[in-house]
């Protein structure tokens, strides 16, 4: 493993939830950017024993006051300066709300010099259809977006964003051009595509895979990432990424991936052939870049082989690590492996646990991933 | 950089404080943990903007209650199995009794599978001669340390602990006899000791250095940590490291000291070459084992290893970091750089901001330092 960082010396304000056990929010993320070389400071707006998944959870929440007051601490100590930021959950609008001043005040002193602030927004509101924050967390976020350089919704979260219902791609791209036109959004990723996406290389009469590694894919199920950063006059410049999926349900990927990409979209910049990127106002490539040669295009492609390399090993390690936790209780309760096994809701807090994502002890897979999927143009 | 983590799986609960900014408490302890291959659950005592030394700080303090609620959390969700625990600052006599109460728990959890668990118990009181906690927090540690299983007082609270006065090699011997004896402590190392130490290879005729690099040692300061595992009879096996001090003041060096150690001590015991050791309560040598071949020692010699590289680093890139945090200041409010320069506050904060301990980008110093400073017998 190369011992030299991916990215130039990056300070990064994370903002996100943080749990004592297991991988979510800001204990994913501030693992991940530190491992990546970044300074990061974690502003950690809860702090609960365990992620929701499980069905029980202790702990608290920050009010939106007591963000801002650690806001506050940072800038009276002048600690307030920062390359990029990354914010995540956030509970109520008055909290999302307190975030965004955080963001806007960098973004504003950041202004006279292009280029060297960057915020990525999470927009955490929901998934499937289902809101699982407060309703006016959503207007809350609405307010806020055109403020953002990149964000990264799920499927559901850019239809709340863009107010356009996705069904096809056809929708999809219509979503895209909502949120970099009438939001002036740069750069947009979608993070869980579910609709079959056509590639534009997929025409009817070619329809074969890319490369030899896509052309596995058939026998996992796919998502895809459907990413754009938009041109001088508001159009999406368009790609996808397809990956397998594992048959299992993890919590903390999305907040992985939103780390991962801060990481790679600062190297991709910072590293680019084109220099001036880096000095422009939310690092927009000049127009004649093609969609799978944007920095969001390579940033995108390295974060997913992380995750397709992390999920991977979590998945691998999943049995064994159930099995040791049924083992670990029923010794410990002095009964047989049986009476556990039987009793549902102990086996979902024992599966849960299983399927924590395993980030320490594959830092290759975060550091030097292989990238196997591939950008294309939609 | 080797990509396999250096000690077996390992999970570790983590107790200290929590700063957005900068790197002290579990802010560097979960980064050294999590880097070294530990699954860390990191349980906050506070959230501060930044470390103390600012001189001004916001953020909150959890509540015993809160602590022990999180701890209830952990434990509803099955989620309260550890191999280790370490735990640092904690704030007033009521929480380090909530604290000690996780910890005597886990310790009775383990009772029937000896060298199951272990705990590491940094009493953060105080430091040269000054208590900066509430005055019952003394003995509220003074009440619980007989249930640790490695203690990491700096000279001044081996002080507070033991009720010895440590004035010379004589007392600090004595101070930790009584720490091994009165309180039953497996092992303790007395992290900054400033009394010239002699070793047992300095006799009056011989204290030529052991070794090369050791030659080196006049050029700098030095200081040395003192370290001891108690034999089955309750006597000291005393070993000492002398290392060199660099004439600045970083902060969370205690906390990044201790969290190695966790990981060190975890890798020699494992590793070592008598395996029974592991499963020995508190990883107790034997008694025929020598003081510079205890599991402590090694670990030590690698802490302080990884800590001298740390340094170096921080220290090297200590001039260009606050003369660029003066620039970036004078440029955000349009003033001269001797305008920022002249004020002594202001001078203030940005060196503790250039102090701030260098990890992220110096993954290689934490993961494979070479030992330079070698345990001698006292």
């Amino acid at each position: 493993m190369n011992s030299q960082p991916p990215v130039p010396e990056t300070s990064v304000l994370a903002v996100a939830s943080h749990v004592v056990s297991g991988h979510v929010g800001n204990k994913i993320a501030i693992f991940v950017l530190q491992s990546l070389g970044c300074d990061a400071a974690a502003l950690n707006t809860v702090q609960f024993s365990n992620h929701t998944g499980y069905g029980r959870v202790k702990g608290t929440k920050l009010a939106a006051q007591e963000i801002t007051d650690l806001w506050d601490g940072l800038k009276q100590s002048h600690l307030d300066s920062f390359d990029m930021m990354l914010s995540g959950y956030v509970p109520g609008a008055a909290g999302v709300e307190a975030v965004g001043r955080i963001a806007k005040e960098l973004k504003a002193g950041a202004a006279s010099k292009p280029g060297s602030f960057f915020w990525v927004l999470d927009p955490v509101m929901g998934d499937n259809g289902k809101i699982y924050v407060a309703e006016d967390v959503v207007p809350a976020y609405q307010s806020l977006i055109h403020h953002a350089d990149l964000i990264l919704p799920n499927q559901f979260e850019a239809e709340l964003l863009s107010g356009v219902g996705i069904t096809d791609s056809a929708s999809l791209e219509r979503a895209i051009e909502v949120l970099h036109d009438t939001y002036n959004i740069p750069h947009i990723v979608i993070t869980s595509v579910s609709l079959p996406i056509r590639s534009a290389s997929q025409t009817p009469s070619s329809t074969r895979p890319t490369s030899p590694t896509q052309s596995q894919l058939p026998t996992m199920p796919t998502m895809s990432v459907v990413g754009s950063t938009r041109t001088s006059d508001h159009k999406p410049r368009l790609f996808t990424i397809q990956f397998p999926v594992f048959d299992a349900y993890f919590s903390g990927t999305g907040d992985m991936f939103a780390a991962l990409m801060v990481v790679r979209m600062r190297e991709a910049v910072a590293y680019s052939d084109i220099d001036s990127t880096q000095h422009t106002a939310s690092w927009l490539s000049p127009d004649d870049v093609a969609p799978t040669d944007l920095p969001l295009a390579r940033a995108a492609e390295k974060v997913l082989a992380s995750m397709h390399e992390i999920l991977a090993r979590t998945c691998e390690q999943m049995p064994s690590a159930l099995s040791a936790a049924i083992t670990r209780l029923a010794t410990r309760r002095g009964v047989g492996e049986d009476v556990v096994r039987a009793e549902s809701e102990t086996m979902h807090l024992l599966k849960s646990q299983a399927a924590e994502l395993k980030l320490a002890r594959n830092l290759g897979c975060l550091r030097e991933p292989t990238i196997e999927y591939r950008a294309e143009k939609m």
